[in-house]
């Protein structure tokens, strides 16, 4: 895999756990495999919509071990390393690569507030610890940090840090990004930015939960977007749009495994305390992938 | 006016004022005159970059007379009502009314939060109270409220109420909005928004502050919008974006009257306590406007 | 007066209207009689509680004037001085004084964001222009700016600024600038905070809108702590809480407006698009009046 | 130990480290032996001065272990049980009490946002789990989840939920708690809170950081309140609230083993990211060491 390789629909995927907490490994490789088919062209497992805050450090390898095996080298495998210390992010890094990721997904955890420096000293460390391509990540709603716009272009120096990934809602920040890095930090949507409108400024695709279960729409979005058929593209965005305020409204972990269920691939509930949807919740589901022909 | 003709590039006017903080009429009426010569497609005194916030009654009352004297009628006129009180602003729309306003930007101010009902009471009090099409303005950075999507659902059937400015930077709001108004409510950017992509999902213009120092580059940008020109468009707003950038990081109001002091067109300072730019922020925004061609 | 003067409970009395929304003056007078008769020490109007941001010029003046008349030099009148410009703010501190007011309470509106030096420059202005006794007062929760601690610190050296109001819910706060200031700033606690600890860390009393409805076991309350009986002064406290956290939960106009009709006192509805309690509400605040012995 | 035994000056201990980041059993253990003999009342080990959120699971299990060990017996250990998920977190509770720990300090992590239904049965299965008196544990400023007032109500029904711990600056709402829940539950303060006010509300004592650095003097502190010598209390309180500042302005993990290396206790740094204090910070620490006489 090339560093400019990454592009297009990568979904996050979810967890599958059985009823009593464990991985369920069947089931994502069955999801895997399914989303595969419909054309996604790379997954990142451990992120947000992973649940990676609820799994333990075994849970995190047997996901990351899972998803290679399953993908088989189809299309790249960006593993989400998320932590609290620069200790447990690198030993995480070296593992999935070692597992067979093609890229690292750097996610940084805090409690206490850090400095700008301890910020960029963790992403730098991750990114001296392996010779796969690090997609920074960062999503101020739920993360105790946040990357500020001269710490994102003292990384994007770094060469093994190739692409972010930014969960804001912000996206006039995208733009500040791509214009501040000049070509060194290829940038990905997410659900809560409209994804053509990232394609339009020069976006490379969107890394998001979502996809899981609208992925043929997504590819969809994604060629259009590629072909600069922007009106095709905005009124396909318009249909899908309903389903990304579904999943601002509902918690993330939960409405994909609610909504991957309703498809036929039941991939267990979001781990407790978080609680699954309810009826009302799920017919509410139901019927925004009905309407966008998910179902 | 009919109620489907506000478009384009709408600048919010700053409120020039003499060093004793008296409204500096002979200046607002040199810059209408010098934008209207630029192209530019309407106005919208009394906004936050207006510093409403900062005038008393008599001063806005002398600001959106003096703006409709000096439009004489060549392009429309979108007054700001600000308060915190249903009545105050309902007076206030009749007054700007009586004095030649062909629109009303209605902005909630508040003190104490209110309820859903009460932001709606608010806004529909406004729009009875007027025959001029009403423009809602959110702000949730500087104002103490906010509109929900089900209060601006539910007010965009007023007949008298046609669009909304939204000035937060959450660019996927606007496209929520676009779907749950159907074509009832037209939609402005500001200048947190990439403007581009406001367009591309179905905007009508923007309302904005940094428009009185480009107002050229402005006019050129919602061309190529309009015409389907998204890689030209794109091209320019990217080159642009800088300016955004650094309305996003000074103070709106000293950031537009620098940059017009600039430009030979001097609107005085920001009413204390507020400060003016230092001369190293006059230089950076000096660098930004010689960068797009504005200088 | 002089500057060690003041002490003790200083109800933030409401703003009586009509239904037409003009100053009830009789209700205002009448209602201060009340109060003075219950043993308080001083008033502070066109506080919060007093909707100061809710009244025009003429409204404002119309409150000082009537306060002043009826209390007629027994005991002091703290009057409110709000504003977004130093300009206006030091008209009004200078009316205010003109009009009989024994001491100013300088509160800071903003719209934009304003540096430390912004906040200094507003306070300090203010105080230079009266002779009268400024009392700094501070909500984070309303005002969308705050006094950090060197600012009050340099502010607490100014001749003529000898007290501060804190309407945090940080306690500790209130110590460090006992700390901070050494002797120059006498410290009022606001409703949020539980006043007989504030008394116990050294404060004069308290300025808070519920002494409105509960003047008599407020008195009681401040000559148990003066007298050092903490325990005692405890014990009351505990049962007074409850009226604390109703006006915490409700709007603080709303809920003293009705709990003054509860008590025969009629001021009117807070200012639309405020809402009045409804009956439940209404219901909860008799409840919490009855349990205290103030119905 | 009955349900009505923990009291006092509980400190939350660091947890010292290696430089090559594994736990410095020797340097915890004398920590705890020196702590006892200042006459400190308990340990809070796994709080967030011991940088809870930056261990794995088996050095927690050390710090358990070594404390419990280093303790033996002479004062109870209320071990911190932290995790996302309920599983975890009731493993935890168990592993500790198994470990020899007193009781449980109850912490809820969160990611995504849980209502209440869910932080409630987070700590009602914890309390399931363990025979062990759990404290409740809340600091809203660092934990991305709160313990609201109702929820709190009914926990504290269960027999096994006996105190509250509230690391919010909201002294206030400690008496919202006495009074909620008459008896229940047994309130400790937090080093945000002044520890005499809560003292005088009916507080038990304190869990906190800083209580590492000045054992002689919290101690000190706690007797004289113990004795209703609230004004010795205070003067006493007044002169150790410099260093509560120091640790408001600081991360706490690193003050705390700032302070301790300048007292002769060598506890590594705080984890990376995490940043030491540097050597201008170092001496405003010390300099508030000396003044409290704990140099």
């Amino acid at each position: 895999m090339t560093e400019a390789s990454l592009h297009g629909v990568i979904p996050y995927l979810p967890t599958p756990v059985t009823p009593g907490g464990d991985i369920d490994c069947a089931a994502l490789s069955r999801l895997v495999e399914h989303l595969i088919g419909q054309g996604v062209h790379g997954f990142a497992p451990l992120g947000s919509t992973g649940e990676f805050a609820y799994l333990d450090a075994a849970q995190k390898e047997t996901v990351v071990r899972t998803v290679v095996e399953a993908v088989d080298g189809r299309v790249p495998v960006i593993a989400g390393v998320a932590s609290t210390t620069t200790r447990d992010a690198v030993a995480q890094a070296q593992r999935w690569r070692a597992l067979g990721a093609d890229g690292i997904l750097a996610i940084l955890e805090a409690y206490f507030p850090l400095t700008d420096a301890g910020v960029e000293a963790y992403f730098t460390a991750i990114a001296d610890a392996t010779d796969a391509p690090v997609t920074l990540y960062t999503n101020p709603n739920f993360q105790r940090s946040d990357l500020s716009l001269p710490v994102i272009e003292r990384l994007s120096h770094h060469p093994n840090i190739h692409y972010i990934k930014d969960a804001s809602t912000n996206t006039g920040r995208l733009l500040s990004i791509l214009n501040r890095t000049e070509g060194r930090l290829g940038v990905f949507a997410a659900s809560a930015h409209i994804t053509t409108a990232v394609m339009l400024i020069g976006g490379l695709g969107w890394m998001a939960g979502p996809s899981c279960v609208a992925p043929r729409q997504s590819v969809q979005l994604y060629e259009l977007c590629k072909a600069g058929k922007w009106d095709d593209a905005m009124a396909l965005q318009r249909r899908l749009w309903s389903l990304n305020e579904s999943f601002a409204r509902f918690n993330l972990a939960a409405a994909i495994k609610a909504g991957l269920r309703l498809q036929g691939f039941d991939c267990g509930d979001p781990l407790p305390p978080q609680r699954s949807l309810d009826a009302t919740e799920i017919d509410q589901l139901k019927d925004a992938l009905t309407k966008i022909g998910a179902m």
